[in-house]
């Protein structure tokens, strides 16, 4: 297996993807190439004892930022890095994508160059979201790749969670949900409605109309929506995160005997930080295309992208690809879809 | 001002509504009208020294419970107490109505028998979010009364969350602001377009998309969106908060040094559990109605009832509902609705 790593993606570019990828290859021996500014990418590889891992440099003269608009960038940028590690998938040399780089270029550049999987309509953004059961996140898409949605899209978010959850985070027979403004049967828009028909009667194991809490109970392994909502959903889990740590810091902060209370739990803190940072430590997934491509959090750090490095990894030996189109197929012969 | 307390609602009814209602009149001077089983609400009623405060009780003879089916509930039940409390609006008897019983029964029960102010297309529920300036929470709606919306209604939200920020929160021009997948001008599904169009031709302080996480980080005083997001993004940050809590409570006792640790920070964590249980705290809001109803959580304590009475209290006084009335002409007349 071998990953392409956009060396010039995020914020901290290039030092911490290719510090990621370092790691990777040194502690799990996956094959990397780093694709990005030659002399940047090599002057980072060089501050690390890289020598004899397997690791290749492939150049790439332009970068997308962060803030630009996604049109114009792909329009104007024909040699950026993330689109050079899609030709490297493309053209076999490479199997899946890592970047920290900007999410609506990764999403459409992928879609473009690599393609989608055989029947698939619409690859999707799902993330890995925490639960009280430290067994195993739930997966929640579509994120963001998709604002307007239809129910066979929904359908076939479903079966690319089921395959993740099932194959990846080995839960058998994943509760599967979607996301809806209430639990009961007569709740939802039309969307959720003529999904909730469609997954009905598929052999998946649906369990009808969840809420936006069940995200985070562990009561559903697998949440479906559109991506209009999930990103709207997941920013303000986010955004609420923020606050309760914003507030306990002034808290601890308003006196000496808090202040102490403070380090004495720094340890069960960092570890809720760590739970509830999820977005940085994991990345998102682009599901449904021919390769596999994950989206870390800009901020990300070395582990975060060895983890997604990892990830991708997993994905291809676990042939999560052909297990995608296999459900897809499945539910064609239902006529579901 | 008289307030029509349903007695009858939530999950501590009657003794919880009885209390709250008490503690209005007797620390407010509100007047109260107790509506319920007259036996039930007597009794409990008796158990504060309630005598010469402005409380009267209504009878009604049944009771909505949380789990029924609205429209089978609306139908069956023609003499529940949320009923004649919207009764005793419509005749004249009573101004406003608290409740922290069936929320869609509260809602479908004060449309049809109180009515929409002129104008009016879609009454809204909001609720007040909690954000880092302690100053003034943030305006949300619609938080589940209206599934489908089209742009007219999301403007019409507008108003009615700009009355509620300047006129209620006084906040000096209310930044309003548009729920989307994005802060940029091209995010966003048709609905989020088509209203962002007109709000922009609008005279309210409108400042465009707006991102799940500004719901909580104090940049924006007004958000709007359809009642099918707003739902799940809300319940979304319940939950969330929820499992923080749930990990910090696992880490708290691990061990003897963190369970002393939580003992000096008690304090810190009852303030942030306040702050994030905004839902228990203030109830929602269902705006756009001839009287005013607060509906608070079928959880809430005496103190949560007597903020939703005095809340009901302020609408009166400050007439908010002829606000909203001048706020809808005004776009009516320049065209935007």
């Amino acid at each position: 297996m071998i990953v392409a790593v956009d060396a010039m993606g995020g914020d901290y570019a290039p030092a911490n993807p290719v510090a990621g990828a370092v790691k990777a290859a040194r502690e799990e021996g996956i094959e990397i190439i780093l694709v990005g500014d030659e002399n940047a990418v090599s002057t980072e590889l060089e501050k690390h004892e890289a020598d004899g891992l397997p690791i290749q440099i492939v150049h790439a003269s332009e970068v997308i930022e962060m803030r630009e608009p996604t049109l114009t960038a792909l329009r104007s940028k024909r040699d950026s890095s993330i689109r050079v590690c899609a030709r490297l998938v493309k053209d076999g040399r490479a199997h899946g994508i890592v970047t920290a780089g900007h999410t609506g270029a990764a999403m459409v550049i992928s879609k473009t160059v690599v393609g989608n999987i055989e029947g698939i309509k619409r690859p999707a953004l799902a993330i890995p979201v925490p639960t009280p059961r430290s067994t195993h996140p739930a997966v929640f898409l579509d994120i963001g790749a998709n604002v307007t949605c239809r129910s066979v899209h929904l359908v076939q978010f479903a079966i690319m969670g089921n395959v993740f959850a099932r194959d990846i985070l080995k839960v058998a027979e994943p509760r599967i949900g979607v996301l809806s403004n209430g639990e009961e049967a007569t709740k939802g828009n039309e969307l959720v409605r003529k999904t909730v028909d469609r997954l009905s009667r598929s052999n998946l194991n649906f369990i009808g109309h969840v809420e936006g809490r069940d995200l985070f109970n562990g009561n559903c392994d697998v949440i479906v929506t559109d991506g209009f909502t999930g990103n709207a959903v997941l920013k303000a889990a986010e955004g609420i995160a923020e606050l309760a740590f914003s507030i306990l810091k002034e808290e601890v902060l308003s006196n000496w005997v808090t202040k102490l209370a403070a380090l004495m739990m720094r340890r069960s803190f960092k570890r809720l930080r760590d739970k509830l940072d999820y977005a940085e430590y994991g990345g998102a997934l682009l599901f449904g295309l021919k390769d596999i491509c994950v989206i870390c959090h800009g901020r990300s750090n070395p582990k975060a992208i060895q983890n997604a490095i990892r990830t991708a990894s997993e994905f291809f030996d676990l042939n999560i690809n052909k297990e995608i189109q296999k459900g897809i197929q499945e539910l064609q012969q239902q006529n579901i879809m």
